[in-house]
This record gives C-alpha cells, sequence and structure tokens, in this order.
C-alpha cells in the first residue's frame, strides 16, 4: 500500500480516454473536420517552424493582440489555454470552490462532469426534455447560492441547439444574484454564427471559451482562448502555467486568423457538405438532424452500435454513438466538405443495410 | 468588486511571466539551445505534418511506447504531459494536500515555489551555502511528518550541483518514512549523463520528470515526460486533461529518440561548446563555474545587470541575471555548438569591457 497522499476526489476518478490508431481511419467520430485546412497554407505555415523557432519557448502575445482585435477585444481580454481543455480546467479550479455546484445542461461536453470529479465539486446536470428540446426555466431553476459555476454549451453537443440572448441574460442575471460565473463555451462557433462575446465583454461574471480544433481544424495542435473581463483573466493568469499554449499551435493560429477568406472558406465548406449529405440522406429515407455544430444525427436502421461495428470494421469509417438515451437511437457523423460527405455516404448505405 | 468565488491562494499570487519578443534576439538566457536541432531532421518530420495529422486529435501511445522502450521503462510507467510545466503541476496537485509541505533546494527551478503559493501549498526552501555547495543533511532534516513532496532537481538549476546515489537513496527513504513523494526532475539530463530512472521504477514514492526542451531543442512544442510506478502513474491518468501533449510535439519527440545517433550528436555538441567558451574565458581571465547543464555562470568585470543591459541593448544577446544574493555576481549563460559559443564570446568581450 502506498504510504503516499493520494488527493481523495483524483483516487475516485474513473477516466475514459479516447481510442487510439485513428490515424488509419477515415475519422467522422470527434468532430474533427475530415479534410483539415488547405494544402498551400499549412506549407506556408510550416515554412516558418524553423529549428531556431522550436528551440525557443512559446511567446503568446503576438497570438493574442491579433486575436483580441480579430474578435473586437482588448489584449486584456483574452488568454491562451494548451485546449479549450485547459481553459475548462482553470475555470473550475480558479473559480468554483470544493464541494460547491456547477450546473449544465445534460448531455452535453463530457469535459465538465469530468473536471467536477477531478476538483470535487458538485455536478447538477439539467436533462435535455425527451424531444430534445431544452428547457431554460429548468437550468434557472438549479441555479442557487450553492452554484459558483454556470455552463452553457452554445450550440450545444451533442445535442446541436442554441440559447437565445434573452435566455442567456436571465441565466447571467440569475447567476449573478446567486455568486456565480456563467461559462459559455463557443467551440462551435463559426458553424453556428451568434456569439455572447459581447457579453464576456460587458458583464462581470461571463467567460467565453473559444478552440481551434473544430472550424480552425487544429486539434492536433491543442489551443484555447479564454474570452471575459480582465479582472477573471487576471485571476487565471495568476494561476496559469508559464509555458501554455505552444508555439506551433500560435503559429498556425496568428496565420489563420490573418488569412484572408480563410474563415469563410472552411465555414461554407462545411455548410455546403452538410446541406449535401441532408439532402443524400432524405432521398434515401432516412430521418436526420442536422445541429448547429458541425455534426449531424441519423437514426439508423439497424441499431447505431452495429452501424458503426461495420463501418469500423469493414470500411475503416468511425462514427459516435450513445449511451445516453435520448440519442441511443443515433450515430453523430461529423460533417465536413461536400466530397468528405459524399465519400461517408457512400459507405454508410453499405453499412446499414 | 466581483460577488463570484476566487480561489484564495490564487487571488493572493503574485506572477512574473518570461518577457516577449525573444525572437528577435539572440537567446542566451533559457537554456534554449542556441542553434536547435538539424535543418534537415526538422524537414523530414515537418513532412509527416499534413492538414489531415493536424485536424486530429493528438495520441501519446505510439510514442509512449516508443519511449518506455527508448529508456528502459514500461508503457504503464510513462506518461506525456504539456511541458514538465504541467508535469509539475499533475505531481503537486495529485500528491501535496493544501497546507502540507514541498521541500526543494533553493535556489532552484522557480516553477516548484510558484505552485505552492497556487495550489496553497508550504514551500520548504534549503539554501545552498555559501560556496555554492549543498548540504543534503539539511535537506534530510527539513523532511517531516507534515511534508508531502520532496523535489531534488538533478542536476540542479541554476546551481549545476548533482546527487550522488547514496544521497538520493537518503532523501527517498527519509521521505518514505514521512509519507512522502520524491520528485527527481531530469530536465538537463544528457547533458549530465547519470540517471535516477531505476529508483522510480524500484521505489513506490519516486517520479523522475523528462522535458524535450533541452538536449531535445523543442521547447516550443511543449512536451515533459513523467516515469514513475504504474500506481503513481496511474493517479495522475486520473486527474489529466483528456489531450495534454500535443500531435505535433509527440511527432517531433517520437522521431527524435530513434533518430540514429541525433542524441549523442546533441549532447557532443553542447560539451565541445562549453569546453570552448570556457578555455575562452579562462584565457581571457573571467571566473566561471561549468555547472552539470548546459549552462555556464560567468563573474563579470562590471556588474551582471549592465552587462545584461548592454548584451542586450548593443548586440541582441538575452543572457540571464539573478537576484538571489549566491549569485548575484554572475550572469548565467546557455551553452550549445562551438560556433554559437564562439559568436556569444564575441559580444560579451565587447559588452564587459
Amino acid at each position: 500500500m502506498a504510504g503516499y497522499y493520494v488527493n481523495p476526489h483524483v483516487k475516485g476518478c474513473t477516466r475514459v480516454f479516447p481510442g487510439q490508431g485513428r490515424y488509419g481511419y477515415y475519422r467522422y467520430d470527434m468532430n474533427e473536420n475530415p479534410e483539415g485546412l488547405p494544402g498551400w497554407f499549412v506549407e506556408k505555415v510550416l515554412a516558418e517552424i524553423t529549428p531556431g523557432f522550436l528551440a525557443t519557448y512559446p511567446e503568446p502575445d503576438v497570438f493574442l493582440h491579433k486575436y483580441a482585435a480579430f474578435i473586437g477585444a482588448g489584449y486584456g481580454n483574452v488568454l491562451a489555454t494548451n485546449g479549450s481543455d485547459m481553459a475548462i480546467r482553470y475555470m473550475l479550479e480558479v473559480f468554483c470552490q470544493e464541494g460547491k455546484k456547477v450546473v449544465t445542461a445534460s448531455p452535453t461536453f463530457e469535459m465538465y462532469a469530468v473536471n467536477c470529479s477531478i476538483l470535487g465539486l458538485v455536478h447538477v446536470p439539467v436533462s435535455y426534455e425527451e424531444d430534445l428540446s431544452f428547457d431554460v426555466g429548468k437550468l434557472l431553476d438549479a441555479i442557487d447560492q450553492d452554484t459558483d459555476v454556470v455552463v452553457l454549451l452554445n450550440p450545444n453537443n451533442p445535442v446541436g441547439t442554441a440559447y437565445t440572448d434573452e435566455e442567456a441574460d436571465a441565466v447571467i442575471k440569475k447567476a449573478e444574484e446567486n455568486g456565480a460565473i456563467v461559462i459559455i463555451d463557443e467551440a462551435y462557433h463559426y458553424f453556428y454564427d451568434r456569439t455572447f462575446i459581447k457579453k464576456a465583454l460587458k458583464y462581470s461574471n461571463v467567460a467565453v471559451l473559444r478552440t481551434f480544433s473544430k472550424l480552425f481544424s487544429l486539434a492536433a495542435c491543442r489551443l484555447g482562448v479564454i474570452i471575459s473581463s480582465e479582472d477573471i483573466i487576471g485571476y487565471i493568469k495568476k494561476s496559469k502555467l508559464t509555458f501554455d499554449a505552444n508555439a506551433v499551435a500560435l503559429k498556425f493560429a496568428e496565420r489563420a486568423i490573418e488569412e484572408p477568406g480563410l474563415v469563410e472558406w472552411l465555414v461554407s465548406n462545411e455548410k455546403q457538405g452538410k446541406k449535401y449529405i441532408m439532402s443524400r440522406l432524405r432521398e434515401e429515407g432516412y430521418e436526420a438532424m442536422d445541429g448547429l455544430g458541425n455534426y449531424i444525427f441519423i437514426k439508423t436502421h439497424k441499431t447505431p452500435q452495429e452501424v458503426a461495428e461495420r463501418l469500423k470494421e469493414e470500411e475503416k469509417v468511425l462514427v459516435k454513438t450513445f449511451s445516453s438515451p435520448l440519442l441511443a437511437g443515433y450515430i453523430r457523423v461529423s460533417t465536413g466538405p461536400e466530397k468528405a460527405m459524399g465519400f461517408f455516404m457512400d459507405k454508410f448505405l453499405k453499412a446499414d443495410c
């Protein structure tokens, strides 16, 4: 038996990590861009990665100044993290006290619940309705004096619904009355073009999280950004690692936001691809839901598990299934350019027949 | 006033981050390799970085299997982190209870003390002697029932001394008797070729930290490794982010450890360069100390601050100075290949005359 101290919350955690060996498959399971950034752009940025650049510790400030301008905020309102994975960790570590509550929709991005168990916080999940609509009134009711953080994924994942302006305002107000911070996770921004950044800059208790893993197709690099008041950013700076986001991620992200037309090209590719596959699915008589992120849900003829298994084994294609009863009849499929969706559709029809 | 909760330890922290804009200087201040990896090697690895690779979430396992074999450990004994910055954070978060003690030499790598203040731990610094020797007896005396973690940097930074086998064993034993874990930070391994990895695999309470920022010249990428018992690695896995080390770092590291002769080439370049500059300094009548890492200390004629300032302003060269009285008369200079050291020497002689 180990005689040393182990944090009891950590000791009690059960973790499941994503499967390895995905490079050998066509990946439609984790909301990555199936095709990625344009080859010419990647080559251009890689040309800046020299031995001297690699040997030098990262500097976030050039990127942060440009990013702040890009989203209409100030340098003091933004902070770069090692993926939004780390942004979520920082937010909960700094702004939530052990034993206090973190209120989220359910299902939602699973790392909120996982971080609650690692950090000894009480996760309060507010369930979607059976018709996959979400009642914000129930979320408001769940916010009380013991609540330190409320999380809105906008749009949510896996269920791709969004909050209205009025709903977000009501949540921010109720949170403020209860001394709680609101995290607005905009991982799927750009696929869904409305943002609550203005609220993060206006209210003292709101932080927006963004990632470069989805639209910007840089999941390999790990880059997240927190956008909030100078006070909230200042507190996170006190608690952060010295070197957080790496220099390769920062360089790609800097070049991506200043490349004319790149964001629009990525958005329009995804929207065309999603429209195309939804129309193909309808033609084939499938029931499908196109959420507001870069993914759709398809109600399969065979069980989702069987389809996912056949796609993987016979076609080298990965998709996601769910254990949550609300989503048990569906597979989730990442969306990207039309060509990638045509490729998927052919494989899918073979697997679900 | 913010109505929300802020972690009181974090609130009380004062942080200083490295200066930005270092790319425009010759960098001898942060123990980076002044020349970096060979150009042909960097090009070869960059050729593997495709749009599809960048869009895909990182997979640490291929690297970890190879790295474990490389150091003679098992897959269950190793874990990749976002720099050893994150390895230190995990170790202290998981294995040190709020209010308990972390014993280190002093001066040592500053992030141990910083993380103590962020996490509400009690940092117990054990000072070097005035002649820059270190009395391990005093470190042993500092370990008590309230100690959760003991840190040995081997070799230490900034003072480049190392612990003997017997000293390390005595520390591990005293720590074990007091229910404490020993972190052996081998950031400067390879410049100094003795390692305590075997102790990490043998004793239940020892973890070795390694980084790819120093010898491997990949500070930009952020990659650290924790080497320990399966139990300790297992606990950290419970507390870690889903995606920690990024895929670019993992790819470079994987290729670096399997490139025949690369490690030896990097080590021999640094040793030649260090020998060369020490000899030049002696010829010029300078008192200098060559520690066991990739850095030396030079006792300057003018004040270290003045020399550092002139080097920066007039020669575009960065070096490090210290406020600690023990090191107040010195500048610290990163060492690398002979050519880089010759370049430095010329600039230094101009600035310190």
